[in-house]
């Protein structure tokens, strides 16, 4: 795929349906991703994901499960690679926040590239077997979402530390348009570039410590990735919070006039000057708008529940920490001889 | 006012200009509000105030000097009632975040109250005498602007606590419409009261310890209103993302079908069904939509940098705080009885 | 009581025995202070009362029960006034971080009060009937609790407010003791002087929405005061921290020379003067024992567990939170016309 | 060293004397190590280091400038390896926090290594030239500070994590001890495994993004070891602070009795009754004065200052962000084609 820059969507995330029960005991069984039939030469999908980011830009869509499955819930144990034209397959893209603000002309409008999510509506779409990776096999699916959680959580530390390193760079423009120097704001800075580092830099021990499986792919350590995720599903918006804090309330509450009022023969010029401060108002009102579209509007990356939550995060954290090699090495250290265990569920 | 039911807005905040030059000093004497002219019956107000909320529901706007000013600034000291229709007052209102989406046909529509700002351009407003409550008495700016922050910090406590409560009943409608119960988010349900309960409470405080004026006018404690502010510009924020984390992707991202789609006669159906969990697609999509407008879009209060930044409320703590007594009595407690003070500035 | 300026001690927090265990269902009855037996004019009381506080400055010492008790629990139902020599009471003074260093002779010392922790043993202790408050009554004991819990932590917030004062200026000295201003703490120092407000003024805020009782006692808000303790239990770490910030490691690791080093005539002055630097040896040595002993050792206010732990005013707040109002409200903002409830457990 | 096992205590912090002042201007020459007299054979070491880990347990003490130094403090430019028993030296231990408890007999007894600190004092130290590895070249020391901490930011992330997973085994340790199971505490021992495990993964990272010099010493990424730094600084008493929270008061206020009392044939056995729980009261003794220790006692790890203070840290940080690149980006994204640069300094 990467020899031929073929970019790919990962489609994980399922509509799921009432999170109480299991994909088999929902109503409506297209609540997830399901095979529908197997046929000699091909399996037939139906079903929903639901927030599939990247769809309109990729060449592939890559089906998963959604999650880690026993053996009732074969039919939902699917892996399939198919084309984003597929016949069956309806693209419902979303919207965004803001959307019709970034959308509308002049120099309001920001080009540069936008998130995208999608609704994908599978109804009978037809994948030969050639691009089915998983078809029934349970077992398989608690691993392969592991994988693929623990390489997002490694990664994505790096995602969010870029977009942040973004943030301090346009905190620092809107101090600038608004007549001051970045001096006055360097403690907050520095708070928002310890943010990056610490996802990135815990990505990267993630890495370090993972090890690489017999098919040859590299997998970081679960444990680091996870706690990771938990970092990112709270460090990114305290440097929002940060650059909103630097930038004043032209950049914070979202409320700014429209292209077309500053367009306006009769006031717009007033307005332009009433934004001009260090920089001309054309300038400044390009400051505030990306500090806005980035912790207001549509540049919020998702950071919470994107590759899994961070309360899934915390239960590999749990799953992975040796509590009890810890409680035993403290009472060493404390010189306990009996022993100490859990009693039995507190008094009601 | 209050006997006639008369709203009013607050227009305190000037365009400011350059943040490094007081008005007088600024290229563009409007980018604050100033008196061009004192006549024997008015005074003639220009410039600009910018984000000023409420005016589109307000009978009279309240003009307010933006900062507390030294004798230079003598022009930009005024204070005066004037009426929304005003001739010469061009009152541009801003766009707000998603604003587009809120507005559509359909049951995505919010009919509630939305956040409103404006930009006010003043090009010559003929201002009646008995409508003018200061011109040019400078030394009474600094005492004003006080007493307004002070107020203001105390209240807006209630304020956000009072959005707080919503966004955690936003939350626990998300969490049943997903088809969980709110048990396993207790904690941070609690968490997010909490953080209401000390904002409300502190700005209670803040009251308690608050003295009428000789007017008759009761100012809260400015220290305590003040420590307020600094945790309304920040506790909010955590309430918010604590509501994203309970109520998952589909509200934190803000991507979400258009109401269009979900009327399409070819896929809306599908849509509801994608939507549908613990709840039928209709009620969670707006269970879903209330929290993203109260966390991403248009229901953010501006707690950052509404009624002053948090900076300007640190300093006032600062300047209240009694450092020399607090250091005094440490060394009493110490035993220390020689002199200890702030030496040279630190070496190069 | 004080008319006559008679000091109290209230001794409420039983041994408890295993926390999973009503009182009578322990091992040792003794684990929890009880009514062994009911006299005509009096009562005798057995077992332990742990960690009561200023016992040994007391005239009185006030036993009330340690929790709200159901009618299985009559025994421990007692509240009840003794004199600190009463016979059978034996009273065992703990130990104190450090204490040995606080007792040694020389300016090392601290002569002002230090903490007091005692563990008290009833074996038999006759009671007249006079000073009995209540006795067998479970059904008042949730009440009792609760009006001691709220009274409590709405007046915790001013004590450990106080305390963090002293740590303000015990930092402050400690950097003039360095030799440096206190401006480059500035931004540190005022959030030390917020974090003692917010608990101060939180603690106000729960008096002025307190009610009258009955009986003319006047019992704080239950829902701001145990908002406030569970930042009792959290503010005043992060002030001690900063105080260790700021002071520098001499202060922090809690290591520091004894003061019969510092007297030997072989090496003492040479250690009293590498302790010089903004201020002489002996100044700087005692200011930074202070901020030692403020975030180390025996100043330490419990303000964790004292008057209940953070968790008891969770649940507090849990209790006093109107969810269902809120989610209502949200309900009917959103537009959601449909029941949402609490589903059933979520999926094993 | 490390093949002969020759374990060695760095002596990097001096006395420093005045701070806001350079060695070379100091009231006293001996607040700083320095270089008394250049020998052909050898150097002559004076003055005082302070709060020198390891010293007790050291074959050489590696004496190292304790700041970067401009050519005015050739004097202070000075690293050689002493033994512990050289001539000149004067060793002076200093004491720990409730170091006279630790140390008294019984079952209260902490064997395990505590930590220990010390001044050195030299006066007139001959070290022979084979053992000196810097001399005079001040524009080397800024380089070999930054080395230094650049290893020990990174390391030391290891080190708390490790103490804090002790932590973690402690508190599981009490809450059995209480008689309480962990699972009540399983979200606040969760976060205390990711602060742990943040320490420790962020500095593998900082140690993945390392270079190895020309020497063959491997350097961490001082941006992300410094980052770490921050992080070391503050992670370790949110850790803390858990650790009392879910162990109960007994262990939070380090008031606890005396080992002499818990031996009194009058009441000793009735302070083990009280202490006893879900253990016997001398297993659970023996938790609870671990987690004392751990977060009140001489188990605190000088988290702050060790290896350099977090505002030094921050500093790094500061110098090695891209500011400006980030800025410049940040204006490519917003369409800004003009300039903005800092302006002049801030209105007065």
């Amino acid at each position: 795929m990467e020899d031929n820059a073929i970019t790919m969507a990962g489609a994980i995330t399922d509509a799921k349906g009432n999170r109480s029960l299991r994909p088999s005991q929902q109503a409506n069984k297209d609540s997830n991703l399901h095979v529908k039939e197997i046929r000699p030469d091909s399996i037939v999908l139906r079903g929903y994901k639901c927030q599939i980011c990247g769809v309109a830009a990729a060449h592939e869509i890559i089906c998963l499960p959604g999650s880690g499955y026993g053996d009732t819930e074969k039919d939902f144990c699917v892996a399939a690679a198919i084309t984003r034209d597929i016949e069956g397959l309806t693209i419902v893209e979303t919207r965004r926040p803001s959307d019709a603000r970034d959308e509308e002309e002049g120099w309001d409008v920001r080009k540069a590239g936008n998130i995208t999510q999608t609704f994908l509506i599978f109804e009978d779409v037809f994948v030969p077997n050639d691009r089915v990776f998983m078809c029934d096999e349970a077992k398989y699916t608690g691993r392969l979402l592991m994988t693929f959680t623990s390489i997002y959580s490694a990664a994505i530390g790096a995602c969010v530390a870029g977009q942040g390193d973004i943030m301090i760079g346009a905190a620092i423009n809107m101090a600038r348009a608004n007549g001051l120097s970045m001096k006055p704001f360097q403690d907050k800075l520095v708070q928002m570039a310890i943010n990056n580092e610490i996802t990135f830099g815990l990505g990267l021990g993630a890495m370090m410590r993972g090890k690489k499986q017999a098919s040859g792919l590299f997998v970081p350590d679960a444990l680091l990735a996870h706690a990771n995720k938990t970092q990112v599903a709270k460090l990114p918006y305290e440097t929002k919070v940060i650059a909103q804090d630097i930038s004043g309330g032209i950049a914070e509450t979202g409320c700014f006039p429209s292209y077309q009022d500053i367009q306006s023969p009769a006031y717009g010029k007033q307005i332009l000057a009433a934004l001009t401060a260090g920089a001309d108002g054309e300038t400044r009102a390009r400051a505030a708008r990306l500090v806005e579209w980035l912790t207001v509007g549509g540049g919020i990356p998702g950071c919470m529940h994107g590759g899994g939550s961070p309360d899934g995060a915390r239960l590999v954290v749990k799953a992975m920490t040796k509590w009890e090699d810890y409680a035993a090495e403290a009472r060493r250290i404390a010189g306990i001889t009996s022993e100490l265990a859990d009693s039995a569920p507190a008094k009601k």
